[in-house]
């Protein structure tokens, strides 16, 4: 049933021609704007796919809740919030500003934020901060991921932009000397090689409360999983994150890449990737399909499909 | 069970003696400090209460989600999406800014969203525009509200921040004339007094998708519902929102009154009030409460002991 | 000599045809694209004029520094700064934004300070305010000024924005009530009707350090005259004033009738009056005309052919 | 005379005890907060000095005035329009916020204007770029000047906020790589060493249209002289820079060692240094010193001693 109901989501939604491949750099321009992957694991460890779901594209956005929930594992939960805030920013995701209060990124969903992520995990990790991301991210996709050297390096050559941000978090004692090290440790985070179906099972991995639920591995706690999935609710989609919250109602990232995943509760994890994006940076195909699998499903978090707290049903 | 639990809380948290009572009209001043009423109604329409839940205070911000769902349920998403925005402002509830871009406000959670809503109301219902919205929360509540007109005339005395706002809107032809009129219609709606217990009646209709669990009165369509417990998510809490998504994870909206309301899908609704507010404008003690009995009972909507979509559950 | 610059300037700039009239009312909207009038008044009450120097147009945003003149005269200084401040804001006319530190509009030439100069004479004089106005205009013009009532009306129908810093301005109580009664008395002085020759006068009678050199009535004090050039200078043209500075370099104030006037310290006032104007709210012709006066006659503040203070000159 | 005043001038001004000596570099700290010097040099090359007036200290935020000269010398105005605004930008020198319509720093007297000057000096230079400035900015004073090692590495350890506006801005293509050295090249202009009679000679060598009286050399061009006193009158004393232009009325700059320079056209230079600052980031006892010899010699450009254009006076 899930099987039919996702092929035809990609049969009626590779129609779409709509939205613009990324051109910022090279490597990312000459995505084939056909390609179309779509893949759903269940926490049982279930997975259904169709498309290109087997398509190597880079994390680039995507990456940004798994290192902020290495993040919240490794450093605690309170210096994680010493480096960074919970608050939605209203803004786009390049946006330099910090939080005016707090002089620390709003979120961890925001380049600021992520960067600010990244240097926390430097300072924890030393020399072996970029295998303790690569590793992370590798156990909840379940497969041995590898930076694509090419996008890594032209990434590194046009990230004016995350260098600023990176300098004045640095003038805010928000990240540490090395600054050069913290941009060149996000921008290879970002570089990292996944697939649909590889992005379904991190997103399953969150799912399944920080369980890999094909691998059976546990990677981040209960409660670190909460954290995540409320910031990717309010903050996951840049300046569309209040209307996917209206519409679609569920955690979730998206990538400048194409890629997408999603999140529901204890059931599945979502990954999409279809290169054109709309102007706010989001895959076109992969939000469409989003909105169909909501509601064919229920998935909206405060839709009347969500039947509440099963702690709580023992009592009414 | 339920109602231990709520004693429990009550007289702990009773002994919070923190937060200053909402001084800028006399008749908010007064309030007695060591008020604290809770409430908890189940969609079976079970009442459990603790405390002061009988004792009368003014609606305030919590009018916001009401006038927002009337307006939902009168005039339609796409036209009452024309005069609001969906995304979260991270500012203050008193902001004059409108969303730069789309020169609507951002949210109806935020004072110039609510005055743009109150003003679509007037648009629609002309002279029984506030009898239309009275009886709204009426049945919400399942009682007959009334305007408590001293806090009414104080608040019209001394809003000219709203008025401010309301002009810079019709500038924009956000909201139409007669804009003192939108101001009198705005104040009155937050000068209905109501009731914890009453509070708690109006969230338990919203958890139960738009119908009274008490009277069995239908007020407002599911789909309305998830527009106005998604907006209550990400923007209901002022500045605090952010956190409380992180930290408590309902729908909730809180009041300069010292109210707060918190709504469990398909479950509970939760009144509170209390009047000494913290530095954000939320009632402390209201605000502790909600921490433990979402702790107690697992409330939050990305915790483990949310399960996801029923309508997933059947393939999974 | 003076008069065969004016006429040469006059008939060259004639020619240009480019820029839009105001439209915001039809009042405004009806000017005759092609006036085009010039005028020079010295200190010593000598006259030049060209083209249609007597044809009436409504005085508008011109009126500003008259009436932070008249304050400054009339409350004195120390009243005047409490209620005004004396930085340049960056920002277009009608910005509704305060100076998040101090609370007051940033400078009496932007819409929110000239309402806050409004309401301090209204405080003063009462009922009498706009007569003060009027009378201090029509000494400065070396005539007696009245109102346009056709402009005044439609203005007034439309001062939506007005009202909204007004209201604003009253919430952080640098206006007083009734604050209808400001945006009245700005809206009645902003409706005031002037020839290009009348505003020559005016601004000579700056250039005269307070005194009409027409009719030799004193008006303001030299300090006040110092108060109201600097603002002009750093304050006057919008978001133009920086460049305006840089390039002619002449205290100066535009409005949206495509009147605009100028000061040669100690020397000669300008007025000029063409309505089409540019994407900054600036007349286009009258800016040329003062470009080339500049030019001819070296009136630039920081030109070498200004020599400085003539008391310093004694001891070098 | 002149000595009288300024003898009179140092022995009263010297008693104040008010303000902070700079303190976020050791190198700056050191500074002795009785330190006063006061210089005045004339067009016609007399000197005249008070206190220590041959103090050395580095010459910070007064630089920019004179890259800014060079700039427009050396690459022309339309160019160096290219690279930076003329707009007073409201905000304190360090901002990291660009032009929002050009995209380019608002002037060149906050930071990130003099860090874009610097980047086009060393796009025309190369490798001979700092000795260009240093060449420069010797000629001005008729001295040779150099670098104080010990500050400028200081300096460039903690130019944190500098490196994010530099790299923000070579995203933006308002600089060009290397973004480190545009960096450098700024922190080591700002190291530059020279004492109050110094900034007095580069000051009168503006007030003499771009010759130094001392020397006779001809360093820039009486239009580049305009731009540059233009653009001090309206932006060159931080977020002091409105009340200044109102209260003092001269083109100046301040730095944070505790310099502070003014020019009256055609007449004097004026150089003085006192390292306390307010919280503008001004010295304490120079505007002090300013204010006084403002009033004593009627220097305000716009005071009635100012007797406007010698030009014109032909005709009047």
């Amino acid at each position: 049933m899930i099987q039919n109901i996702l092929d035809d989501i990609y049969s009626r939604i590779s129609e779409e021609q709509s939205g613009e491949v990324a051109n910022y750099i090279p490597a990312l321009a000459e995505a084939d704007p056909k390609d179309f992957g779509l893949a759903i694991v269940t926490v049982n460890g279930d997975v259904y796919t169709a498309g290109d779901a087997d398509t190597p594209f880079t994390i680039q956005s995507q990456s940004k809740p798994f290192t902020f929930a290495l993040a919240l594992e490794e450093c605690g939960i309170e210096t994680t919030y010493e480096h960074v805030g919970t608050e939605p920013s209203g803004d786009a995701f390049n946006s330099v500003v910090l939080d005016p209060v707090t002089k620390v990124p709003f979120n961890p969903m925001v380049n600021s934020g992520a960067l600010s992520m990244a240097g926390l995990i430097q300072e924890k990790k030393g020399e072996g901060a970029f295998e303790a991301i690569r590793s992370c991210y590798s156990s909840f996709a379940g497969a041995e991921l590898s930076v694509n050297d090419r996008v890594y390096d032209s990434e590194l050559a046009t990230a004016h932009r995350n260098r600023a941000i990176a300098h004045l978090m640095r003038s805010g004692d928000v990240v540490s000397d090395p600054v050069d090290e913290v941009v060149h440790l996000y921008t290879e985070q970002c570089s990292i090689e996944v697939t649909a179906r590889q992005m379904a099972t991190m997103s399953a991995s969150l799912a399944n409360i920080g369980t890999n639920p094909v691998t059976d591995e546990t990677i981040v706690s209960p409660l670190v999983v909460r954290h995540v999935l409320s910031l990717m609710f309010t903050c996951g989609m840049y300046d569309y994150a209040g209307r996917w919250a209206v519409d679609v109602g569920m955690p979730a990232k998206s990538g400048v890449s194409g890629g997408l995943m999603a999140v529901v509760n204890r059931q599945i994890g979502i990954g999409l990737y279809s290169p054109p994006l709309d102007e706010h940076g989001n895959s076109v195909r992969a939000i469409k399909a989003c909105v169909e699998l909501a509601e064919e499903f229920g998935l909206h978090a405060f839709e009347f499909s969500n039947a509440g707290s099963s702690m709580l049903s023992v009592y009414i």
